[in-house]
């Protein structure tokens, strides 16, 4: 297993730790080491942002902790739901009396546990709040999006909720800013390499060379299919084509776009992507009004990209547009 | 070969016309779409920087152009050196008439391509003088620093060179600096897989699973040798050992660490790595001022880290934490 680790059992401890020794202006931990906050949490007047999930997708969720973005993150151990316990704890201490919006990926296990976790808040007095990511167009057909995994599309999620709640935006208008992006989302990913689950120490699925899986999910599920590996414009006309055919754009449209790598795929050839997918969407007259290329949700070392596009509004525009500081990822 | 790519040959083509697509509001290309300078440039009053070298290593070169960093770019094929003509068309692009500084990797092509480069742009009258990132401890032994190759470490000479030319500084003054930098900052690495050259469509070397190359290079060359893969607190003590035993750093010192990622190492094993060479600085009372850990000069997919420690004195610490804005990396 070619990696830099010490014992797998306490490798998320360890990366915790390292994460909070190189931020400390910037993140604390609570109680658990494995609950995070920005270091000025609560920001007085603000509703709280907080989200979690499995580790593994770094920057995804603790690098996204800050200015502009999420106010906590219970963080889980590798692809594992947080407690909810874990998610209580975030919650007491994020909450500046604002209200608190959950806002995670749609899966079973972090679902259950947001959902108690919530309940315990509100026995406590804290209005909690939950929208869930569901942008996958890959994991399950039209018209049945509540089964929908939650992938890299939830960076966008994050990006239009920071925003809005640093305008000073009450906790429903939070709420509805939030669900309307969530609605205008969409995003469909390929995998090309396995990742090595580190305790587990071998690959957690096979890939022939020359083979792709269209549509796999950020924890290695199976997508629609095997298929020939194409091109690098084959591949981002397939999740272009899948996005459109999935959702309203019209002519004239102004989009986001994140064109994300899974982890071993290089900037080099995210570049390609993107440029087809710039090109494709030109010649649709459908403008990019800002874009992100780079490793936004990752899946450990898998190889693979996804794309993710959001249909802006006016406001989701100057949302998209708005500054973050974190310490992952700043804009300026 | 699982790569998201269409003709290898068009390959650096088309990653560079994807990136000026991306960011067009940050660079523009001259007239061989492979040289590129900020969008602004020249910037009135300011030396400019101009560095280059084989593609293949994202964000270097092409994503730390902006402010706060470099100037211009003459980008080269994948691992290969870019042409004096590149060099002289871009010096001629960023020059405001303040000169211009080369500050690039020690390596044979880029070297004798600068040095010509150089000499034409001197015939039309620019002044240009240059600084060779030589941190590479593991390329020659102590007292033979001329023949060390520039690794990850060249991003913190950028960062170094880039806020002092940002000053308002004159050329000497910001040669000066970047030269004190470079005689301040070593850098280490580990290599635990090998990379796969888009036109070759194979690895470029075996690596036996279990087993890693200690001091490997940014483009696989060979490093002090081969050993069972340790932990990573084994693998952060040798790099911080080897650093620590080739330059003369006191108690009470502050410096600037950068722990890079080669391509396919998770965000995750880097920061277990940032932990021990925190504590085990600590516990030398030296004092970490700023750290950077993420991909910041990349060999492709190789899987590996390298660790980069820059000495600081009261400019540098200065410097270090200025401002920065490029398309790949924002410091506030």
């Amino acid at each position: 297993m070619q990696k830099l680790i010490n014992d797998p059992q306490h490798l998320v401890a360890e990366m915790l730790d390292g994460i909070l020794l190189a931020h400390p202006d910037q993140l604390r931990s609570l109680g658990d080491v494995h609950s995070i906050v920005r270091a000025d949490a609560p920001v007085p007047g603000k509703v709280g942002i907080v989200t979690g999930g499995g580790s593994g997708h770094l920057p995804l969720f603790l690098g996204y902790v800050g200015d502009g973005l999420l106010d906590g993150v219970a963080v889980g151990d590798v692809f594992a739901s947080p407690t909810s316990e874990q998610i209580l704890e975030v919650t007491r201490e994020v909450d500046s009396g604002a209200g608190v919006l959950y806002l995670y990926g749609n899966y079973g296990g972090d679902l259950m546990n947001f959902d108690l976790g919530g309940e315990l808040a509100e026995l406590e007095g804290h209005v909690v709040k939950t929208v869930v990511g569901r942008d996958d167009v890959a994991s399950a057909p039209k018209g049945e999006e509540e089964y929908r995994r939650g992938i890299a599309g939830l960076f966008l999620l994050y990006k239009v909720a920071g925003a809005k709640a640093a305008t000073g935006a009450n906790l429903d208008e939070v709420v509805a800013t939030t669900e309307r992006a969530a609605a205008a989302l969409r995003s469909y990913g390929v995998g090309l390499s396995p990742m090595i689950l580190p305790a587990v120490g071998r690959p957690t699925f096979e890939m022939p060379a020359g083979q792709m899986e269209i549509g796999m999910g950020i924890h290695g599920e199976q997508g629609i299919g095997r298929e020939a590996l194409g091109t690098a414009d084959d591949v981002a006309d397939t999740l272009l084509d899948g996005i459109l055919a999935d959702i309203d754009i019209r002519q004239g449209s102004r989009v986001a776009v994140l064109v994300n790598g899974l982890g071993a795929t290089p900037a080099e050839e995210l570049y390609v992507l993107y440029r087809r997918v710039h090109r494709s969407l030109a010649a649709r007259d459908i403008t990019i009004h800002r874009r992100w290329v780079g490793e936004y949700v990752t899946s450990l070392e898998m190889a693979g990209a996804s794309l993710s596009i959001l249909v802006l509004d006016d406001e989701l525009t100057q949302l998209v547009d708005a500054p973050v500081r974190t310490p992952f990822f700043e804009q300026s």
